[in-house]
């Protein structure tokens, strides 16, 4: 039999909305805290990149009944487009027939979450900042300033689901034996725009990821249900190309005449955009515990945040969610054996995407003109075509199936030297594709 | 010509108290804040583990006058004691005839060192806890609480030398695109003592290092002026022996009479002090960037806290004011050079003394009942003895020398491949002391 727990969670974002909807189906009083204002009455930032929704992230969205509501808010994208320079658009695949990445707009989806949880009965309570944590016992400090009057609140359970920059590890992170690390790339992002068509529709194919790689910065877009897209612009803060170099509006409008001609014109107010949009940080945060006996847990950024560059991030943190979901249902009352299972279960999964994301940076920024690269890649898209039953590749792995991330990093590295070895044949570059190559993939494979 | 700073220090412990000396030598108004009281009113605080001061802290002193002074509180120790159950102690000499670490108890040396830089004419500002950095504007807030009223100062720079869980770093911390780890090993450790005899003399050998190697723990002990030995046990926090089970006073007396049979009896109130002094824990702290513009600077373990297996942390502290003091008087009053030469010359140098020190923690806890990795070590001796000028170990290069840290990571890199190939060979155990490895030995040297 299970007692209802009066509950706290920190941060109204995707991974808060959705532990808040989880929990009130459990039957817990729930309120949830957030510095900010409801994002239901501000205009979205200009700082974020949209979301890719996999498999996993469906998976938390049919266990808390609402996949439906949000698969109205989804387009599809069966393929990346990839924009090279003087030469036509082409396509890859991301999977067999009819897997897909969603692409979501995060205010639009966090803006419906947030609706459906209070419906569900959650409480929310905006722009209260949570100053100070009691761990044992559960306590919040909340108030306009940092040495103001604070308000106390008492609870059973407290959340931190705050993001990269979580108050609540903070005050998880003094004490001892606490491991934490925080890493920033130094490729730095922005968010800029393709208005629709004037009837509405997209301006380039909307059931496309589309990207324009240009070695150590690219732009991308995905798609929004007005007929927009919203375009992410990855370049490094220092160097030749970057952001502390582009610091006029003529040099913005320089450089994107130089590196996207083709889809410079359609960007939406580009050069003042450019400069009207933050520029952000890209951070990999690590910690562990990740809970306090059976009063505190972190989940989603707040315990893991990832580099973007396998689109897992809220993932990732949805399946945090499927997993409390589930320990709850294992173990009833007892919070202690779910925290504890939790963070065991989940850790080495985090650090898993987290190593897959940091990888896909590192192939972004420096190995995509190396044809080197390129022809092994080839080989091992040639062979997975014609033996999927032998090598699923690392991306399907990770964005179409459920299996833990840390089993589909393994995988990938046994692929890895498998692809060491292939790569060292005398003449690879002529007979990649025949048959005898593929007769020494699959000795490998069979360990032979 | 250079213009006399106004300059807050932050934290009075021995790096803290050399930088003051320092820049009180390059004519510079000093303020030194410490939150704790003065350590020439109170008792020590039973944490600490003897100091090992080796080349480059000397170094540091030399520069600023005091090494002699010093010297008067060290002790040198040629050699390890090893203490192994039922076989006689047998000695490892540390280099060369004369090359020596030399013990000094942190309290005795921090002690003096306030002592020299106040009469050098810093001020010491005790029980005045920093609350707040201004990091742009060189401001310092102190205060009785965290919430209660602060006291404002104004200075040109600020040192923050207020160890691994510095305050100042805290404050960096929270700028975008600051780097940041710490990470704590499963080991703790606690502070013993063992007494003089009544004459005053020493009960084991002044003049050695004297270690209880027990594979996943160990108990050393290093001598004292007044004829008493800081011993520090290293012990798991966990697991079948470890600071949890031993949980009563019964039990840690039958830990000490099964492990460490032959000094039991000689240490100092066992069983009450084991259970008066305090668990500590042993972190390793990574960050970057280490100053921020012309304003601010970390220095010693706020910037690199090491775990203590190499002996090295306050001499890598003392060898950051080397440098800085050496870039003083390469760039006089430019410090948004003297601090951007500072961090970029130290980093690399930090990271490698925290790497070298964390492996010997594993090597301590894993290896050290290994006979490949002792038949290893042995080989490694030999040649070395019959060659000291083509092998140089890496322990002497960092002890006994003042050449880059990261020079010494790189040789002992060199040296590990070398050896891993020479474990290879066949038969290796019984002809490890012949003329054929010797040779072998020298062709990998030469890289042929």
């Amino acid at each position: 039999m299970q007692h209802s727990k009066n509950i706290a969670i920190v941060g109204t974002g995707l991974v808060g909305s959705l532990l808040a909807l989880h929990l009130r189906k459990k039957g817990h009083n729930i309120t949830v805290f957030d510095r900010r204002p409801d994002v239901r009455t501000v205009e979205f930032s200009g700082r974020s990149i949209n979301l890719a929704m996999s498999n996993r992230g469906w998976k938390a969205l049919r266990e808390a009944g609402i996949e439906e509501k949000v698969r109205e808010l989804a387009i599809p994208l069966y393929q990346r487009a990839m924009h090279v320079n003087n030469s036509p658009v082409y396509f890859q695949k991301y999977g067999q027939e009819g897997e897909a990445i969603y692409s979501i707009s995060r205010g639009v989806l966090n803006r419906k979450m947030i609706d459906l949880a209070e419906a569900a009965g959650a409480e929310f309570r905006f722009e209260e900042k949570v100053w100070d944590v009691d761990l044992a016992e559960a306590k919040l400090y909340t108030g306009e300033s940092e040495k103001g009057n604070w308000q106390e609140y008492n609870f059973d359970l407290i959340f931190g689901a705050d993001g990269a920059f979580s108050r609540v590890r903070h005050k998880m992170q003094r004490q001892s034996r606490f491991n934490y690390s925080q890493h920033f790339v130094d490729v730095g992002y922005k968010e800029l725009r393709i208005a629709a068509n004037a009837d509405g529709s997209h301006k380039l194919d909307k059931n496309s990821f589309h990207i324009w790689p240009r070695g150590r910065f690219m732009l991308i877009a995905m798609p929004n249900l007005d007929g927009s897209f919203t375009c992410t612009l990855f370049l490094p803060f220092e160097g030749e190309h970057s952001f502390e170099t582009i610091s006029s509006e003529a040099k913005a409008e320089k450089f994107f005449s130089e590196f996207f001609p083709d889809i410079k014109d359609e960007i939406y107010n580009l050069t003042s955009d450019f400069f009207k949009n933050p520029t952000s940080a890209l951070v990999t945060v690590k910690c562990f515990p990740w809970t306090y006996y059976d009063k505190i847990a972190l989940v989603g950024d707040a315990a893991h945040a990832v580099v973007p560059f396998y689109g897992q991030g809220m993932n990732a943190g949805f399946e945090d969610i499927s997993e409390l979901s589930r320990l709850e249902t294992e173990f009833g009352d007892d919070w202690e054996q779910i925290f504890a299972n939790y963070q065991a279960l989940r850790k080495p999964n985090a650090d898993a995407i987290a190593e897959l994301s940091h990888r896909n940076f590192l192939e972004m920024s420096s190995k995509t003109a190396d044809q080197k690269f390129l022809l092994r890649k080839k080989i091992e898209k040639h062979f997975a075509e014609k033996h999927p039953e032998s090598w699923l590749p690392v991306y399907s792995r990770v964005t179409f199936s459920e299996s833990p991330y840390a089993e589909a990093l393994e995988l990938g590295d046994k692929q890895a030297a498998i692809m060491d070895k292939v790569m060292k044949l005398p003449g690879i570059e002529e007979k990649w594709n025949t048959a005898e190559v593929e007769q020494e993939i699959l000795k490998l494979l069979s360990g032979s």
